[in-house]
């Protein structure tokens, strides 16, 4: 594969292995695709599903599946902890290789198009393809939920993107965008002291005044008696992973306070990493295609 | 490709591209073999390929090259300012993916012997492959050169690995191995005293007391107008990268010299660089099978 772009489609049903089987079924076996990951969770109710492809391939596949999902799912019955407002609740893409953000934007475009046809589907475009500010932001978009949608899209500022202005029954509604790849980053202090991570995540993250693509909150490791600093990564080009990472450290000493580690849960692109180790070896012209597995594989 | 081993091997013909062609024919277009890179030398009249690819396609590919290597170049007329012993000066085998290094010293030895046997050549196995320890380093073997070896192999700490204990009239003598990736990384000091340099070379370095897997030397860098240590990794997987930058560091502070950057020369295994940025982040706990990329390609 050349060029490349992630999908992580959320469905609305966590429980039914048959089910699930089929939705991600569109993604196996398919010349371009790419099935990395599939989790259910019983408690959410709902399916994350995680494949790769090229544009085209990938599109029609991604259809599929969502067409797979509205036969399946019946919102009208469905229970969960997590918010949702449609059976598939948000379809992201991400640029991973050879493609650009713009015409990831497209791709998304296209996918929201043809399914609100086919499907009968209001969708909305969010994040870099949202069309307007208020938009982008997914938690904004499905506020309300399947429930609330009903009214919510009566709305002008909440008129869909593509498709009816009206719920689909059993579907619901829809949000379909492209999107920076996220990374999970956590920072662990040593000190069980919630209100110092607190303290630093809000001097670091974008919402008070830190850095531009980096949210965070402080939880409890009741577990291991310490605190950390959670944080997600929306663009880790922008907003370098040690950046983040160094200004902790700064934050952590004014409290007298170690930072005794750190994890990344789940995926992280190369780059990011590849970034960091060229920061502190202060590496000079350094080029992805020097990495030996890049070679192998392009 | 599941498992992968690469393989570096430098014929002693950098000047005629179409004896060049016939080498490398034989790593084109075979299904579990990959041509990544191949460079001509004209003042080393030498030729350094480098292919990757599952064991047994490789094994087979590599033999052809050889064969081809053989026919095209005449020891007795060769000239050329770098060190070399014959036609098919050296084969080093390096586990990439999913190999063990015993593995690879097994495919290495299974080459030699059937090179020896195909073409009633003379090969010494050296490095992680050598028989005995005065074999291990290329050096050594090739100590004498094309000219000295028919009286070289004719003494009894010299006799071949595998073939006859006579010179091959026209492709001389063969060396193969198994060995480690090697990463050339090398260290700029903001200074233009080459003492320091070779001071803080010989302290970090495996032969005068430093580290295990580190062999360097100090070089000007005249255009510069700075010096740079510069350094050969021969495991990256045992001496790790950071560990060489920060102990430079440490010593270029002995001399109030500033590191002021440092470079990658060629190809790294993507592995060398998580590590530096899983120490220099504190991770815990960080497997490769996170970066997305090894995903996409496993």
């Amino acid at each position: 594969m050349k060029r490349i772009i992630e999908c992580v489609p959320n469905f609305s049903e966590g429980r039914n292995p048959e089910k699930i089987e089929k939705i991600v079924q569109p993604f196996r076996g398919r010349e371009g695709v790419k099935l990395l990951d599939y989790q259910r969770d019983e408690d959410h109710n709902r399916c994350v599903v995680t494949v790769v492809g090229e544009p085209e391939p990938l599109k029609t596949a991604v259809i599929e599946a969502m067409q797979a999902a509205i036969v399946a799912i019946d919102m009208r019955s469905h229970k969960g902890q997590h918010p949702r407002m449609g059976a598939v609740d948000v379809v992201p893409f991400i640029p991973v290789k050879g493609v650009a953000m713009s015409e990831t934007v497209e791709l998304s475009r296209q996918v929201a198009e043809a399914a609100a046809r086919k499907f009968k589907l209001p969708v909305f475009l969010y994040e870099e393809s949202a069309t307007a500010a208020h938009r982008r932001n997914l938690a904004e978009v499905r506020k309300g939920q399947f429930e609330g949608m009903p009214e919510k899209i009566k709305q002008p500022e909440w008129m869909p993107d593509f498709g009816p202005a009206e719920v689909h029954p059993s579907a619901g509604v829809t949000a379909v965008g492209a999107r920076m790849p996220l990374v999970a980053y956590n920072v662990n202090l040593g000190t069980a002291d919630l209100e110092i991570a607190n303290d630093i995540a809000r001097k670091i993250r974008h919402l008070s005044g830190g850095l531009r693509f980096c949210k965070a909150l402080g939880i409890e490791l009741k577990d291991r008696g310490i605190v950390q600093v959670s944080i997600n990564m929306t663009d880790y080009t922008k907003t370098a992973l040690y950046h983040v990472f160094e200004l902790i450290r700064i934050e952590a000493r004014r409290w007298g306070v170690p930072v005794i580690g750190s994890e990344i849960v789940g995926l992280v692109p190369m780059g990011a990493l590849i970034d960091t180790a060229a920061y502190y070896l202060q590496l000079e012209n350094f080029k992805t295609e020097q990495v030996l597995e890049s070679r192998i594989y392009e």
